[in-house]
């Protein structure tokens, strides 16, 4: 079997893409904004990606029908912008270092099949402490993109993230550039304790305001009500020696 | 060496055959339900698989011959029914993702070359507490198998299991969904503290339903009342403080 | 760089040679036999091995010339014999799974380009107590091996080891069996606690009567002495409570 | 992906070049020496490493662009000595056993079509002490370069370091030493516990030498002085009973 094996089942024909990536990571963030993305802009399926690098693991619907887990992509066409967007979510990241580097590369070469030139890839950055409004930090392959996000309200704060970004979204950028391509990592600040839906509004804020598009926060906030609801619980069950709930009792639940 | 050494001892001309697997996992009762199939249908092996992905490990026969560890495929040949049959035992499944996605590919590529069109695998659903009457859970590639397996006494609860299902028995049916085999999973509820023998008899007694085929359940009840026996020991020795004895203190003894 | 690196300094001429393994494993009495057998047959190096599946390592000779970690082949010429004899010895076993397989198949393929048709790997068996006279328990891949090795005092006894043969002890019979060769593996007692020269000697008592050598057994026996003393010591300082000393502490010295 | 991405910007045109290893490791001792030289001899990039075997991890600098976690290839040009200089620093060395035979091999490879005959690998040893004036200890492929290292001050002393040299700085010696190239590690002496600028200038002051370049160590002793005042404020707040902090918490700050 391949490493990576890709299913593509339409090859759309879009007008200079973008390509915006949100696969699970810190407060699942990148995963959340992104999977609201989908919804919100009715995007289109058009490719699975299933491989050796993601666990061998089935998930189940509530019918009892499976699907394998997998990384997926969709397009939204935009008759009035000059980019159409196409979009990678997934159940999982590579497992190891080198299932990373190959499932980036991979991604990296097919965009470049579809002629995109530049993309937007959201995480969360953990800063260890609730916080009520999260700033949206920038990392970038180019300088002239630090001005043009400082202008949609993106923070570039020296030292922060300090210790670099990791995974998909930092991986992107840095083999990216190796090929030409440019990128823009969005990360919304979280506690890293939760999923955490106001990280990825935030995220999706000021993405939305570079992309033209206009989305709906309703099913993001129901999800950070329900969030806030039971840390608070949790919270007082343990007064007064609170410690916050281990990230790994917690999960995805994107 | 490659990844996956695969001695074909005959190679069977089956009508139409059926794959069952069942290999080590949760109370092993996959293993034990495909063991005592092979047995009561005195299955005859045509297939060695041999494998990087295996512990580097021979096991010992009571005179003190050795064997490496191994995958092993046996056939049935069913004259009066529509289907002969295939079962896929073993010692281990492979250690890693890799592993486990490099054989369960290898074994659905062999399997079409038989003709194989459909698969069930047979695995245990570990739900934490001694169990009485094991219900025999279900997944499904397909919608209609469902249909079909509820007439055979399977359920299919949503949300159970929640986390999918991890290893050979859930990757033959999302690899081989991707190559239009259909397959079901047939899951025995089982505390997942010991082998258990009853989740085993209750899977197979789906499963000879589905292949219209008979099977004795003498020996695998007698290993149920040993384990019981143990199970009961154990609790008396540690009462009042009753904790369920560790896992890898008991193996695999399938 | 390619997985397995050999240099082969001279292709010797033997005559249907037999092949003794002997790598560091447990109470390192099969590394201990295999070097103390190259020593007294003063055998000659003919090949050095190097591979991915060893840790980055080099080790310095008292003067500081490093070497890097290795497996090494000598051969032994037996004028008066049937068979000369190949010793492989080394510094490591393969570090993973796919290391260990990958190492023993290539060994196996080698041996047989030089006509090996059979072989003696040497091991410890780890009985979790001090030994005063070891047993040499055996396992085979053939059935006619077995009384041959019991007229030399070789223990073939049901259920020992009860989880097999592990490393690449196991895996020359293992893998070997499915190429048609024959082999023996010889294992000799050992608390496991220390590296043991006494399993060692037993171990060698039986291979130099199989090859029909001479051993002096004067290095092995003082080695042994020093660890006797040694353990002693740490007996009496812990007294009255006596736990073994970990096996970690005190590493390989074979 | 290949494992290892070699991005050459400048094929240098060097006289007879040595090579120079400083990886982290050890007090990150061979690192903060490497880059040093690099600063003081103003040294010029010619080529990026990027590879699977580093972590998946792009690095930002102070105004946010980001750049993928990397080894880099620097030169100097000589005109007055016998050899022209090429120095290898970085961000990290491979992750894995198997990464790191992989990336020396290949900087081996590529070494030798410039020409490199003779390479220099700095290093720590760690003694678990604070030490004062740190020896600088070396190891060798060949016995001449012995002597020639001894009349610069680098000691060789029987038994030190016991455990061999692991790493980038051991392998391209012990694989180079299969390639015919000679080599020589240099080894600072460190406590282990912090990055060590104190081990570096020794290791400086002796490669300076070899070398015959003139290095000025204000910068490395700035360092030295904030390592010293940080550890005795650490050793202060915890008098009486002084545990020395632990690597991990200190990293690497290179």
């Amino acid at each position: 079997m391949d490493s990576i094996l890709m299913i593509e089942k339409e090859r759309p024909d879009l007008k200079d893409p973008v390509l915006i990536e949100g696969l699970p990571g810190v407060g699942n963030v990148g995963k959340l904004a992104a999977d609201h993305m989908v919804e919100q802009l009715k995007a289109v399926k058009f490719a699975e990606i299933y491989s050796k690098h993601f666990p061998p693991q089935v998930l189940l619907d509530d019918a009892g029908i499976i699907r394998l887990v997998s990384n997926e992509l969709y397009y939204v066409k935009m008759p009035e912008a000059a980019h159409d967007i196409i979009i990678l979510v997934g159940d999982y990241q590579g497992l190891t270092p080198d299932g990373q580097y190959d499932l980036s590369y991979h991604m990296l070469e097919y965009a470049r099949s579809l002629n995109v030139k530049r993309m937007y890839t959201l995480g969360g950055y953990g800063v260890g402490k609730m916080i009520e409004h999260p700033r949206v930090l920038g990392a970038a392959t180019d300088e002239h993109l630090i001005e043009e996000m400082k202008e949609k309200g993106v923070i570039f704060s020296k030292g922060e993230p300090g210790s670099g970004i990791v995974g998909a979204s930092g991986l992107l950028l840095g083999l990216g550039k190796t090929l030409g391509m440019e990128a823009v990592c969005l990360m919304g600040e979280t506690s890293g304790y939760f999923v955490d839906p106001k990280g990825a509004e935030a995220v999706l804020n000021v993405l939305s305001a570079i992309l033209g598009v206009t989305v709906d926060y309703g099913a993001l906030r129901d999800k950070a009500e329900q969030i806030d609801a039971l840390a608070s619980k949790l919270k007082e069950a343990e007064e007064p020696a609170f410690s916050p709930p281990k990230r790994e009792d917690l999960g995805y639940i994107g």
